[in-house]
């Protein structure tokens, strides 16, 4: 399986793009932050971001487009762009027929790190760790791209394997952040974190 | 002069598109609602308006499209939704080369109605006095719409006239609703209410 995540934004857009390998393990296909000026006008902008965000669904051809779900009530004063540029990405992708998913950052968080509450640098170093970069990605939207690609793969599993077990089934966690069998204490707090966040949608 | 007016919403999107005529009366050419189903997916909704706004581009060929300005403080639930189809309408026209105006509802009922703060039935009555229609165009969407398209009309006007006369020019308010030389009550009230509404901003 193949995920493209997309952390929107009119400024700085982080696109990550990741293949699922056996044994819940992820791997890094490419990476990239799509830039514009606020000195162009926003239609320019935008209409930037929607060719770059199809160009790279017609190049890597992902199974899934994983968005960030904006939430109005943060940064107002870029919410408005932020949610222009979710919508984009996801009209691009139905435009293809690629199915779309969006995560909220705290279940992002909780999928790679354990934690709804990680800063931006635990994000950063937990997907330099899954992906076994040398570097952790920069800036941060690459990384965030590439965490909401990640939990994609892993929501995504997870959900295929509690349909199996009949919802009660094993924790689709970091277990490719090198946990092996049983509950690791990751695990727990991942699994808290995302019954927290689901309490909060 | 042709203007394509988007009053943007995922539910109901308002689409209106109005001709300038000489003396600054303007005309109805098309006006529709286009409405999705919140039981479609999100990415399905926002294809099919960014698909018919596309559409009513390549049909009418307009000069410009107005869109109207999203504000993230308000209508908090919707404005995701709002701020999406807002940022199609700007890339569908970006898309053909068309160019692209933004305008708050403040001033596009400044516009039309001579107050800011005027309501829906007032903005529906002035819609339908100034295309000579015989009854106000419903559901309130599509009257906005138009309302959107009037106001870049008579702003688009006032400004290459200011910019003639140093800036000081003649109002470009609602003239075409029937005020025939000098300044009318009507027209005071409406550069008032402009005013304030540029204060506001």
């Amino acid at each position: 399986m193949r995920v493209l995540g997309v952390d929107p934004g009119l400024t700085r857009c982080g696109i990550g793009v990741v293949d699922s390998l056996p044994g819940r393990r992820v791997a890094l296909v490419a990476v990239s932050v799509a830039r514009t000026s606020a000195n162009t006008p926003t239609e320019a902008r935008l209409l930037a971001l929607a060719r770059t965000l199809g160009e790279w669904m017609d190049m890597y051809k992902p199974d899934a487009v994983a968005v960030e779900r904006v939430f109005a009530q943060r940064n107002v004063m870029t919410v408005t762009g932020t949610a222009q540029v979710a919508g984009l990405a996801m009209v691009e992708a139905a435009r293809r027929g690629i199915a779309v998913a969006v995560h909220t950052p705290t279940e992002v968080k909780a999928a790679v790190t354990g934690s709804g509450g990680a800063g931006k640098a635990q994000v950063q170093q937990m997907v330099r760790r899954l992906l076994r970069l040398e570097d952790p990605p920069t800036p941060a939207d690459a990384a965030d791209a590439l965490a909401l690609a990640i939990c994609h793969v892993w929501r995504g599993n997870r959900a295929g394997q509690m349909a199996r077990t009949g919802g009660g089934g094993a924790p689709g966690g970091p277990a490719g952040a090198g946990a092996s069998g049983g509950t690791t204490a990751a695990q727990r707090q991942w699994l808290e974190a995302e019954r927290a966040a689901r309490r909060r949608r």
